[in-house]
């Protein structure tokens, strides 16, 4: 095929040295907290039996998964009349396989199938690509890496404790400092509809409820009103909405105040209390949280406290979430299996840096010096040179080619490699080499050992 | 679906925390290693347009790319009559997309795209999985790693240099000694068949010597015999045929002297000898390094030196290889790219691992403490206790539940914690620790700098 009409798919990507190597210190920077607290590694196939993954996500997320053809003659089982039948049940016939569209459904079936011999609870992080034949557009696409953390088989709230130290550490190493951490309880959300007498309406309820953060309230008013939600409602609503409220201050006391009318708002602002009442030793951490009784968030499984981190003056959205779920695995016929998880989008997390500027800091190139090569004769006095570097712990190359210096110059300028080391035949007798800063335009006359110095300062 | 009917795809496979903390160390020290030498990430798709994998791997690699079926109504564009006409038409009808294969054809196809603004020689690792629908049997899987580094845009063999001593690094780190790195010249073949009267024939009488490794001269014979080489021929190839030889030593001496009598062969053994002259300095690598005129490798687009690492005194077979190509992006209609790449089997090297016995002493778990929860009230003081551990470098957690001390101590034993942290009523009066360790059955009781030091010991 010609040159002409390479391509990749729509809506996947690409990551070059330069993109590959902030999104790696992301990765690093995220599993190294994850490893920290005790969460050890997972991976699935890519790959699921299609059968394991229909269902889960509702009729539209079923039509986004990436459905595999059967390899060899896929059509064997076919006959004629199955084709006339459309593209829906031709599907199953051709395809046994798909590719995973989130990390949560292989854990569940990874969980079901390792019940008897997993150590419960069992926490674990995973931090793989997905796939969703979505329309894509800005920020969305059909490959993105999601890096998930769950602990499986327990109730205790000392894994949400947990999870909000997390965050807080992942966003200072990665040197975020202005967000919230927007927190609230999926059942609150019942007992609010109650109080505000629409009980077991919360679900309908919720999803207006959540645009708050993007409309104004009239306009949730009037699409509650649509669904048929009485004016008593929407006024007795209106009274309880709120911003973003931190924890023990007067507004948020008027407010909860009031939600402890009711018994099952109540048991749930003790939860999130004992959250912030074990967080009390972590002014770091604490302070970041923001109870937001408009969060519902969009996966039904959860059923306790939910949250989402919003970094503050940034046109980047909510860049992790997550929450409490009663039953990870009934989808496969296991009940009684609670846990609590949340998830990083490293897409998103890259585009915050961005947009802050941290990753003009970070190292876009893999070398720290380039060692020039001046001619052949020299060439095993450099790769010991090399060597005594690499020791030394600095990543470093030679210029694989005798090139003219401009030529090895303007190669290093290109790759942002930061230093030159350059030893011709006089710099290797006497024993001094000339190093370089590009971006500086500065050389200095170095020993070995002052190269070293100069490097790792 | 019944918990009874779950499955993952045969030839694809789960890992678990122990597998994975395995794998991550092996693709930690590969990383590393390729970092060191310069070489940058990159990161391709998982589906590639189909059309640029067809065709790259021949029919037979064709029938084994997994492709995808078109999302949505993949039947649209397709008539009745196509259904008769077989399935292979009917692939290119509803299928556009299709997983990688390698990661070669991926860079090649990078490379072409990107030619105008990438920096050359372009120095790149990628380190993803690949997908084949080969027939799975032991070793043998439809989903595994390659970890890959090319040199792309030289001729120039001081890449090679780099990448023995790569390899030797890589090995050193991960504990292996006792291996060989096979290498020979692509056209020392031609020359080969060329000084035994066969000219052009190289390729079928490669297919036959690459099997000297596995089975006895005269079954290779035969083979040759089959193939219609003359008996001259076959006498000729025995003269030469050889076993591994050290560079320098008497045997190689004499071998090369009468190769030297063809001037492709002679071409190829100067520059097979310039590798080995540079790694002069280098004992360590060189040691390592056999010239294997028998070693020939599948890939027909290598066309100059050849290598693969090859364990001794295991079952595991090579775990790495490569080789140099004159044309990478040729098949995209760009010419005059050449490079030099090669490549580490992830799951062999976690097979030699295993069966070196050396994956026994690497953590299984991520935490290196588990702290014993006694009871609430005393939670604030163990998050404290945490933080402090997490502040001096130790992974750690604490049992989410106030459950028995047998439970909490079987828990860190089945998850293989090294050290268990109690602290109750006591011990938090008088500020001292009780440090157990589970292996050796012992404790001490210590203030919590005698803990971190006995911890970081």
């Amino acid at each position: 095929m010609a040159k002409e009409n390479l391509s990749i798919p729509r809506g996947t990507r690409d990551f070059g040295p330069k993109e590959m190597m902030v999104r790696n210190h992301i990765f690093f920077t995220i599993r190294t907290v994850f490893q920290h607290f005790g969460f050890a590694p997972l991976e699935t196939p890519a790959m699921e039996n299609l059968n394991v993954l229909t269902g889960k996500y509702g009729d539209e997320g079923d039509q986004l998964i990436y459905k595999v053809l059967n390899s060899g003659d896929f059509l064997s089982g076919v006959e004629g009349g199955d084709f006339e039948k459309g593209y829906k049940p031709m599907t199953r016939k051709i395809s046994e396989k798909a590719l995973r569209y989130d990390l949560t459904v292989p854990l569940a079936r990874y969980v079901v199938m390792n019940r008897n011999t997993l150590t419960f609870p069992f926490k674990r992080f995973q931090m793989q690509p997905v796939w969703r034949a979505d329309r894509p557009s800005f920020g969305r696409y059909r490959e993105f890496y999601q890096c998930d953390a769950d602990v499986v088989g327990t109730k205790s709230l000392l894994c949400e404790v947990e999870i909000m130290q997390m965050i807080a550490e992942v966003m200072e190493k990665l040197g975020v400092e202005d967000y919230v951490i927007k927190i609230n309880h999926r059942e609150i959300l019942a007992g609010l509809a109650d109080l505000c007498g629409a009980a077991g309406r919360e679900a309908d309820m919720s999803v207006s409820l959540d645009k708050l953060d993007k409309v104004e309230w009239p306009v949730v008013a009037e699409e509650l009103r649509k669904k048929d939600f009485s004016e008593s409602f929407i006024d007795q609503l209106n009274d309880l909405r709120s911003g973003l409220l931190e924890f023990g201050s007067a507004e948020y006391k008027q407010l909860t105040q009031k939600l402890r009318a009711n018994d099952l708002a109540s048991k749930c602002i003790i939860e999130l209390e004992s959250i912030t009442t074990w967080l009390a030793g972590f002014p770091k951490v604490l302070e970041k949280l923001r109870f937001d009784l408009s969060l519902a968030r969009g996966l039904s499984y959860y059923t306790g406290p939910i949250f989402e981190v919003v970094p503050q003056g940034v046109k980047v959205g909510s860049i992790s979430g997550g929450g409490r779920y009663d039953e990870l695995t009934s989808v496969f016929g296991v009940n009684g299996i609670p846990g609590v998880g949340f998830s990083f989008g490293i897409d998103r997390v890259y585009d915050l840096l961005s947009e802050l500027g941290k990753t003009e800091g970070m190292p876009s190139s893999s070398s720290d010096v380039l060692v020039v090569l001046f001619d052949e004769p020299q060439i095993p006095y450099y790769l010991k040179l090399l060597e005594n570097l690499r020791l030394a712990g600095v990543a470093c190359e030679l210029y694989p080619e005798t090139a003219k210096l401009k030529k090895q110059f303007a190669y290093a300028d290109a790759k942002k490699i930061p230093w030159v080391l350059v030893a011709g035949e006089d710099e290797i007798q006497s024993g001094l080499l000339t190093l370089k800063n590009l971006s500086a335009s500065t050389q200095e006359t170095l020993s070995f050992d002052q190269v070293i110095e100069k490097l790792k300062s």
